[in-house]
């Protein structure tokens, strides 16, 4: 897993440049470190442009002048490899939909288009497939959502694992909001929508190779209507972002270092299921690195903090939301976590890879 | 690779139902028969749209009311799997560029933005991948697009086949024009842009596995320059489309079905490389079967056909333009070919595979 990596991920703020002979490995898509290493090496000396510097799940566009369209485009692309395909709560199709819906949504974008490419293997059983059509039809419905465009390209047996699944959505964002990373402000308010880890745990136990056994659904979910009713009582909402892939304490990383500004959590107010806490410390992992797929982190003012928490609850997905911490000045570019001894240590961002392929 | 196939795909216009124990097999990527079989019951039956229906390789999408935008967008999203994926005349990363403008193109639409989703297989290198983006970012340049946004992903050595990009498009259609594969009308021209076969047979060479050495490159490009120009000599253009899977012959049956028409091809004017010629007739392959990823067929009215030839050649892709036939009333959703002896065959759709992945 380690061959021909560099000790270049000592912080996101200078990557040192990739070796000439280094190969892809498995941390290079683990979210953290090594993802936004390769991402700064690879991807944005050649491809440049403002939405990707600002490093959002999204990416804010325009239409040409003569288009006459108010407000603009929210864009968003997410490719999926979860295996297994299929696990408790959910699928890879309702996976693809709800991950790329709540994407575009977290630009404060109405969602309205999915595409979807789907990359078959040789072999698929077509009852799976149809399966996990339905599913993607079933998420798109409740999002409101329609698929508009799709392709499909089958590969050799052996050089997929069943199916991969890329979504790009296109929304609209009505007006001159500017939802990002980049908006944080010390003095706001850092909330989340509920149990933190259960994706993660969820697709981890349904591989079925842990040794015991753990009741844990995925809370795969469509959130733009949580998000909706969230922006009407809280509209000057700075940051909207699911802790996916490398979980809440990589993501808040990533927000400290696009707002330049410290964020302080208390730790006991970090809503964690008993089951997959357990589950986590058999296995000896942190479930604020484990991926969540309906879950929201909003980043506040703080008069809006309690109006948007109550907007979290009213929600089905959001019944166990909570507060859970605070932007501050200083140390910029930190995420800070008061334990419940009442210490504080750094919450660093995951280094290489945690759980591969859970998304 | 025929295993568990059924005997159902004897029209586009009634497929039977693939059976419920069925698998994919590698000629449901073929871009024929088969893969529109699956399309048309996996994937129709959840997620019906009225651009699905449609059948273009792009969708026609508005906005809300509010946003007050004028004329609508246009969506297309590709799947790219080729193999190899660096071949005389591009890469993967070139061919999924081209393929999206050229696919959102085809609507009419100037084509704005792109997003690229990558599955990286472990032990890429990564001065491989490096290449590769750098060919996107050359082709997007070129073709005038902005890639706004990307995700990765990796897998495990052996659930890949290198990387797989999925491109999705946003483009921008300005006004009422209705260009479609439904528009085709008795007394229309067929054009094409220059010489069939050569992507397909540049890929197949690539691999290596011949027997023979054949000096032949791929024709992969941006067609959108060509078409604005063309557009605008040809403004009642009816049908845009690039013959790429499956090539001008089941891109041909998809219009001819979509309009409920008759295309009748003159074969003597259909530009073939000689050294594809030879290398297809070695190999028992019909060019008019073969892949082109840089080439345009456009069907317009009688009267715009000159401009429209001359159009296309005044473009450095489009140097060998010919007409090539005409749309006729009967035999309804049939290609007929014109062959040099006079006498008259049926160009059938693809039905299953002949070469894959080789897009």
């Amino acid at each position: 897993m380690t061959e021909n990596t560099t000790s270049s991920f000592e912080g996101l703020s200078c990557p040192l440049p990739l070796q000439h002979n280094e190969k892809i490995v498995m941390g290079h898509g683990s979210g953290g470190k090594m993802t936004q290493d390769l991402i700064k090496n690879v991807f944005y000396p050649f491809l440049d442009s403002v939405p990707l510097r600002e490093g959002n799940d999204f990416a804010r566009a325009p239409l040409p002048p003569q288009a006459k369209m108010q407000g603009r485009l929210s864009i968003s692309t997410d490719c999926h490899s979860v295996f297994p395909i299929q696990f408790p709560g959910g699928d890879i199709g309702k996976l693809a939909v709800c991950g790329t819906v709540n994407d575009m949504s977290m630009s404060g974008a109405i969602p309205l288009y999915l595409t979807a490419g789907f990359i078959l293997e040789e072999g698929l059983p077509i009852a799976t497939l149809q399966k996990i059509v339905q599913s993607m039809a079933e998420a798109a419905e409740e999002a409101g959502v329609t698929i508009i465009a799709g392709d499909t390209k089958v590969v050799e047996r052996g050089k997929a694992d069943g199916l991969y699944i890329t979504t790009t959505g296109i929304g609209w964002i009505p007006d001159a909001r500017t939802i990002g990373g980049q908006y944080a402000r010390p003095g706001d308010v850092v909330l989340i929508s509920g149990y933190m880890g259960d994706h993660g745990m969820a697709v981890l136990t349904a591989r079925g190779d842990l040794g015991f056994e753990a009741d844990i659904q995925s809370d795969v979910a469509p959130l733009n209507h949580m998000i909706a009713n969230l922006l009407s009582v809280a509209p000057d909402t700075r940051v909207l972002r699911d802790p996916t892939r490398g979980g809440l304490a990589t993501t808040l990383n990533e927000i400290a270092y696009q707002s330049m500004v410290g964020i302080q959590l208390t730790q006991v107010n970090i809503p964690i299921r008993p089951v997959v806490q357990t589950a986590c410390e058999m296995l000896g992992f942190d479930p604020l690195y484990v991926a969540n797929e309906g879950k929201l982190i909003a980043i506040v003012p703080a008069d809006q903090a309690q109006p948007a928490l109550e907007a979290m609850k009213a929600s089905p997905y959001g019944s166990q939301a909570a507060i859970i911490g605070e932007v501050i000045e200083q140390p910029q570019k930190r995420v800070l976590l008061r334990t419940p001894m009442g210490t504080s240590r750094i919450l660093d961002t995951l280094a290489g890879e945690m759980l591969p392929r859970i998304c």
